[in-house]
């Protein structure tokens, strides 16, 4: 078993941050994407939409989407609970999640992909649309920092896959000039306390 | 309990044709999107993003985004599993739920919302995005329609919660003039096996 990654893209941190927060360690083998070898034949073989990164089983198969190689290991080893712990909160957890996709993650992700060079040639880009994303992702900041005025967690009181989702998303959002405001205290006192776990480091 | 909807959008069938093939059902409540009563201080009590559907259940918990609201009733009725079965077909149900949301439902969806009428004041709209994410949605049957080629299901040989975001993606792509092509043969056999089910009506 492997991942096949690229060390600074900020899908990879998710699912390093996932493992280490479960005490597993799984080796790593680092992806050029830089000189798109993930968009070589040999990558699309592993994965069809060049994207990483992707989980190798020992049985050959491979698993991309970092949320779905996420799901693999909770299924694998629950403990600790990061996909929520009975029907309602894994619901929950799973409703959150997605909240931070598609409202933090998906625009600070645009706001990068639409405009940087590394991306031109690589997508349809539309340098516009980088801007209008950068201000839907600065809306998701502020609506976030009022949601996290009543709790500790993105999706209650205890650490979740949608912290991971957060975090990993505003900290790639500074390439973009997008970061937390001086006036948003309760999403820097959450930013403060997930970014000073071991496992934010991985 | 029951479920707040708005029967003609994309993400309501998408339940509807879940709880249909788990033969449960749940009452609805029709929002009026159109004079955006999904946007007052009332629903927003319910889903601050606005977004429909969202299930509200006995204990006045409010779960919005379609694929958690699939996986709470997943969690409580696993028979037909619309999830996979086990961690490994569990992560690539994932996968593939993932794939279609990220490379064939979104640009989709984008290429009616960047530029129809209806989102017009509603959310940041370029109109230039609708006709990139017309393009991606292109690429993106091309893709599946290759990827059909080996298999009857999106997943595999089982059906699965990916079948019904792709088909419920494509048949919402028409009112952007996004269809399958006379070329795309397999795809055009998916689509039309998996609309016959009876839950493709609910």
């Amino acid at each position: 078993m492997k991942i096949h990654e690229s060390h600074n893209a900020p899908n990879p941190r998710r699912v390093r941050f996932f493992l280490a927060e479960k005490g597993l360690e799984v080796p790593y083998e680092e992806v050029d994407i830089v000189n798109r070898v993930n968009r070589a034949d040999e990558f699309r073989q592993k994965n069809p939409l060049s994207t990483v990164p992707v989980l190798e089983l020992d049985d050959g198969t491979f698993i991309s989407e970092s949320v779905a190689i996420c799901r693999y290991f909770e299924e694998l080893h629950p403990q600790p609970p990061l996909f929520g712990t009975d029907a309602k909160d894994r619901a929950l957890v799973e409703m959150w999640n997605r909240r931070m996709e598609f409202n933090i993650l998906q625009p600070i992700a645009d706001a990068f992909r639409q405009r940087h060079d590394f991306f031109k040639g690589r997508i349809r880009q539309l340098h516009e649309y980088a801007e209008v994303q950068r201000l839907n992702a600065e809306d998701g900041l502020d609506w976030l920092d009022r949601e996290l005025g009543n709790r500790q967690f993105i999706a209650g009181e205890r650490f979740s896959i949608a912290d991971i989702t957060a975090v990993v998303a505003i900290d790639f959002g500074r390439v973009s000039k997008i970061t937390i405001k001086p006036d948003q205290q309760n999403l820097a006192r959450w930013h403060a306390e997930v970014s000073a776990r071991p496992s934010a480091k991985a």
